[in-house]
C-alpha cells in the first residue's frame, strides 16, 4: 500500500477494500494499491497554509531559488533510482529521462530565472510608477504577493516526475506550498520523487505534501487564496470547472487538457529534402517517444494532396524500424503504455478514427514485442491511420498512444481550416521553407494554439522537437486544450501570485522596498 | 420599445407580452420597455465574426488607436444628451460625468497607450528572443494575434456609459468585434450612446452590435474563440461561469463581481487631522457618489477602537450635509437609485447588517427629498450602521447603495482579518502615515484585493478617488470580486488576444516583421 506524505510524516492510508491496484505495464504484476481512506486531507491542507506558507511567503525569490537548486540536486542524485521505477511504467530509458531529467532542467531554470528577472524579496514591485494625478505624490505601480493559500496538483499520468516538478518550481518561487495527488497508474513513481525530495530535506515543511489516492473529498476544502492546477482528460477538466465548492469560492483553476495536435507540412517541402525528411522524424518521434502518451503529441499529420503517398510511405517506412517491446530490453524504441485499460482505449479511438480512411501502418489488434508477453503487458503497435479530411473523428478523438492520422488538404485554405478544427491545441509545427506562406500560415493559426513549432531548413538540426515544453515558453492552448497557462518563463510565477493595483505615495513606494523591482 | 443595433441596422424586437417595462428612477413614469424577442442575435454574432472581426484584426494597433480617438470624438460631441438622459437614472451631474466623461478618458487613455506601447501591426511579437538550444536558429518568442471571436459584454445597470466604453476600448485595440448586451433599468442609456457612435460611424461594419433584453439563448452560439465579459452580481456570474455550453466550449470569461470593499484607518490617524478629514471625505463620497452604486464602493468602514466614536460623529456630521433628491435639481447632492427593486433590496441588506449593531445615520424607511415625490421615485436615506465586527453579515452582505458599516478593531492583527473576511474585493483605501504599518498591512491585505488605495498626508489631496478604476490600474479582484481582470494598460488588451509561444528561426521572426515588436 502506497503510503502519502502528510504534515511532514509518511502516512498509511485505513485499510480498506477499494484500493486500486497498480500493475506493471510490462508485465502485469501488481505493483503496489492506492487508497487515501482514512487520510487527514483537511490536516494537510491546514499544515501547508499555516506552516509551509509562511515558510516560503517570507523568503526571497533569491531565497525561493536556492530551494529549487536543492530540490534539483536531490532528484539528480538519485535519478538512476526513478529511471529503474520509469520501466515499470512502460518507459523506455529515453523516455524516463525526459520525465526526469525534463523536471530537473525545469527547476534549474527557474532558479536560474528567478535570480536574474526577480528582485531579492518576498514580493515584486511591477513598474515604472505611473502618475495617476497632477502632482508627484499619487502613482500606480502594481505589486505581486504570495497567497496565503496552497496548490493542489492534479496530475496526469504520463509525467509522474516531469509534471510535479514543472509545477513545483513555480509554486515555490510564487511562495505557494504545494500537496500533489499523482495519477493512480504512476503514482509510485511520484511517490518515489517526494521520498527522495523529503530524504533529502529539500524543502521546508509544510512546503511539499503528497496524497496518493483520491483527493476529491478534499476540494471542498479549497478557498479563494488556492490553486488547483490540473492536467489530465477535457472530461474532468470540465468537471472540475464546474464544481459547485470551487466556484462558489473563486477557487482559482488552471487547466492543461488533451488536446488533437497537428503537424503541417507546407507545400513548398518535396520528398526526398533534408526537411520532409526531418518532417518524418518528427511524427515518428511524437508517435512512439513515451508510446504517445504525450498531451502535446502530434494526431494529426496534414499534407498536401500531392504529398500524401510520399509522406503515409515514408513515414510507415520510418515506423516500421521502431522496435517495440520491453522497455529494459536492449534496442528496444519503445515500450508499453501505461496499463491495459489505456491500451483498449487507445484501440478504440484508433478505430474511431480509423471509420473515415483505413490503417497504413500496424493493426490495432497485434503486435510483435521483444523480451514480453504481448498479452500481459500494455503493448500496442505504431498506428498510421489515412483518413478523409473532412471528416469529424480525426479532429475530435484523441488516441493517447501511439497514433497519429494522415490528412490531405486541397490547399492552403483548407489546411487552415482543418487545424482550427481540433477548436484549440496546445502545440502544432510547421514545416516550410516559403516564409511568405509560413507567416501567412502563422497568423491564421496562432489564435488555436498555445505553441507553435516552426521547421525549416535552418533550424530544423537544433529543434528540441514539436512536444516538448519549455520553460522559457508558455504551455497550455485556448479551447479544447483547457485555456490554461503553465510556464513562459517568469510569467508562469507571477501568475499564481495576486497582482494587485497599487495607488501611493512616492515614499510608500520606497519603504515598500527598491530591492522589490524586478531586476 | 428599445431598438437593438444589429448587422449595422436598428432593429425593434417582435410584439410581445413579456417585454420589462423601464421606469425613470424619480418619478416613477415609463421610460421605455425591452425586448430581444424575434432579434436574429445568431445572425448577429455571425455578422460579428464575419464582418466586424475582418475589418478590426487586420487594421494595426496604431489604426485601431485611430478608432478610439474617433469614438472618444462622436460621444464627447453628444455628450450633453447623454447628461440629460442619467438624470433619468437617478443620477446627479456629477454622477453622469463620472459615467460619460469617465468612459471618454478611458478611450483616450487607451489611444495614446496602442501608439506609444505597441506596433503599429496587426499583432504584437514580445521578445526579445531567447536561444531555446544551441544554435542561433531556433528562437522563442511570444506572439499575441487577434482571435477570430467576438467580445459579447454582459453589463451592469450602473455605469451604462462607461462600462461598454472601457470594454470596447479595449476590444478595440485586442482587434475582438463587441456585441453589447446592458443592464435593463439603464438600456436606454447605453441605447443612446450606440446611436451616437453609429450615427458617427465611428467604428467599421460589425465592429459594435447592441442587443437591448435578454441574451441568454445566444449564450449557446459562444466558441472557443469569443469572450464573454461580465459585471454583475456573484451570483449571476456563477451560473454563467458554470453554463454548460460556455463550460464545454472553453469560451473565455471574464467576471467583475459586487465585492464588499473596505476602508481601514489606521491607528496613529488622529481625529481632528487634515488626514482623518479626508478619511472622511473619502467615505462620504463612495456613500454619496452614483447613490453607492458603485462595485469599488466602500461598504466597511474599519476604525480602531479608540476612534470608533469620533469617526462615527465625523461621517455622521458630513452626510447630514447631504442633500437628497431629484437628481436635476440645484443643490442636490444625491439622486435616486436605479429602481424601487433597487431601493427594496438596499433596505433588506441594511437591515441584516445592522441585525448586529444600529444605525447611527439615516432611517432605511424615511429619506426627505427636494424636488420629488419620496414614495415615487427610487430614494433612499445615507445610512450609516455601527456593527459588531466580528459578526457575518457585514463582510458578506453588500448593500448596493448609500450605505455602509464601521467596523472597530482591536489591533492591526484584527483589522488584517476582518478585511480578509470580505474573501476577495476589488479596493480597499489604507489611511495612515505610519509607513512601517502601511507597508506591513499592504503585504497582509494585497492578496485579498485587486487594488489598494494607499491614502496619507503627502497624497491625499491628489487622489482620484477609492472608487474610481484608472486605465493605467489593474481593474479586478480575486475570490468573492470575480477573480477576474480588465485594463491595467496594455495588459488589459493582450489578455484578450491569443498569446502563443513561437519556435522559429531568426529568417522567420524577421519577416513576421520587425514592426510587430512593441515600442
Amino acid at each position: 500500500m502506497l503510503e502519502s506524505y502528510l504534515q511532514d510524516t509518511w502516512a498509511t492510508p485505513a485499510a480498506t477494500d477499494d484500493a486500486a491496484d497498480v500493475r506493471d505495464a510490462v508485465t502485469g504484476e501488481t505493483v503496489c494499491r492506492v487508497s487515501s481512506a482514512g487520510l487527514d486531507l483537511a490536516g494537510a491542507f491546514d499544515h501547508a497554509r499555516r506552516v509551509g506558507g509562511p515558510a516560503l511567503g517570507e523568503a526571497t525569490f533569491h531565497q525561493r531559488a536556492d530551494l529549487l537548486d536543492a530540490l534539483a540536486a536531490a532528484v539528480r542524485a538519485r535519478r538512476e533510482e526513478l529511471y529503474a521505477l520509469s520501466a515499470r511504467a512502460g518507459a523506455t530509458p529515453v523516455d524516463a529521462r525526459y520525465d526526469v531529467d525534463g523536471g530537473i532542467r525545469v527547476l534549474r531554470d527557474y532558479a536560474t530565472r528567478a535570480r536574474t528577472e526577480l528582485p531579492d524579496a518576498p514580493h515584486l514591485i511591477e513598474g515604472p510608477a505611473e502618475r495617476l494625478a497632477r502632482g508627484d505624490d499619487f502613482l500606480g505601480v502594481h505589486l505581486c504577493t504570495p497567497s496565503p493559500g496552497l496548490m493542489l496538483q492534479v496530475n496526469a499520468f504520463n509525467f509522474p516526475v516531469w509534471a510535479p516538478l514543472e509545477k513545483l518550481a513555480q509554486a515555490v518561487l510564487a511562495g505557494l506550498p504545494s500537496v500533489v495527488k499523482p495519477a493512480t497508474p504512476t503514482a509510485y513513481l511520484t511517490e518515489h520523487l517526494v521520498r527522495i525530495i523529503t530524504d533529502a530535506g529539500a524543502l521546508p515543511p509544510g512546503a511539499l505534501q503528497l496524497v496518493v489516492g483520491s483527493v476529491r473529498p478534499a476540494l471542498d476544502l479549497l478557498g479563494e487564496q488556492d490553486v488547483l492546477s490540473f492536467t489530465g482528460s477535457a472530461a474532468t477538466a470540465e468537471t472540475l470547472r464546474t464544481h459547485p465548492h470551487l466556484v462558489s469560492r473563486s477557487v482559482r483553476f488552471n487547466s492543461e487538457a488533451d488536446s488533437v495536435n497537428a503537424i503541417v507540412l507546407a507545400p513548398d517541402v518535396r520528398p526526398g529534402s533534408p526537411l520532409f525528411a526531418a518532417f518524418v522524424r518528427e511524427v515518428v518521434t511524437e508517435m512512439t517517444v513515451k508510446a504517445g502518451q504525450k498531451c502535446t503529441a502530434i494526431r494529426r499529420v496534414l499534407v498536401p494532396r500531392e504529398h500524401e503517398a510520399a509522406a503515409l510511405d515514408a513515414i510507415s517506412a520510418e515506423l516500421a524500424g521502431v522496435v517495440i517491446g520491453n522497455p529494459a530490453a536492449e534496442g528496444v524504441r519503445m515500450g508499453a503504455v501505461v496499463s491495459l485499460a489505456q491500451r483498449d482505449d487507445v484501440r478504440r479511438a484508433a478505430r474511431r478514427i480509423a471509420e473515415s480512411g483505413r490503417f497504413v501502418h500496424g493493426d490495432p489488434d497485434k503486435v510483435r514485442v521483444v523480451d514480453a508477453d504481448p498479452e500481459q503487458g500494455a503493448f500496442l503497435d505504431t498506428l498510421l491511420i489515412s483518413v478523409d479530411p473532412d471528416a469529424s473523428a480525426p479532429h475530435e478523438v484523441e488516441p493517447f498512444g501511439p497514433a497519429a492520422s494522415v490528412l490531405a488538404y486541397r490547399d492552403t485554405a483548407h489546411a487552415a481550416d482543418l487545424i482550427a478544427r481540433g477548436r484549440g491545441s496546445l502545440a502544432a509545427s510547421l514545416v516550410s521553407d516559403d516564409l511568405t506562406w509560413t507567416t501567412a500560415f502563422v497568423r491564421r493559426a496562432a489564435p488555436w494554439h498555445g505553441r507553435l513549432h516552426l521547421l525549416d531548413a535552418t533550424n530544423m538540426d537544433q529543434t528540441t522537437g514539436h512536444g516538448s515544453p519549455l520553460p522559457a515558453l508558455r504551455h497550455g492552448g485556448p479551447g479544447r486544450a483547457g485555456g490554461g497557462s503553465e510556464m513562459g518563463g517568469v510569467r508562469g510565477v507571477l501568475d499564481l501570485m495576486q497582482r494587485t493595483a497599487l495607488q501611493a505615495s512616492r515614499r510608500l513606494l520606497e519603504s515598500l522596498g527598491e530591492n522589490s523591482k524586478a531586476a
